[in-house]
């Protein structure tokens, strides 16, 4: 893959940091996945290593965790 | 000001993350700090909000705490 995917659920806390990794790297370098509406894409931020959320997987398939929001566990529910 | 500052204090952690930072937003637009080293930086990064590293302080001034490597209080000793 070419672009990064930033995986949030959209609390206070994803949607500030999506604005700054936006503004960082810019719109067209990331997939926004909003995983609390695009549940079926869950298991594929889980397989990708991501344990919360907001958090950013890059094009080489490391994931930074970005400032706690929530928890994958929270996610699900 | 118009770059960001990534600090960090030299942890495998934060290398990992400072090379994720640099090739997602290149590195003339990142200044990397190193505040194990450049201890006279610290109550700079408290002042922009760094609770722990890695952490990047955005142009605009937000702080984004990525993958936890070391609080504050175990860089300064």
């Amino acid at each position: 893959m070419s672009k990064s995917i930033f995986y949030h659920a959209g609390c206070p806390v994803c949607i500030s940091a999506e604005h700054d990794i936006v503004n960082l790297i810019g719109s067209e370098n990331v997939e926004i996945v909003h995983i609390g509406e695009d549940r079926n894409r869950i298991a594929e931020a889980e397989a990708a290593g991501v344990t919360s959320v907001p958090a950013l997987v890059t094009p080489n398939g490391n994931t930074l965790h970005i400032n706690f929001g929530a928890s994958m566990a929270d996610v699900k529910g």
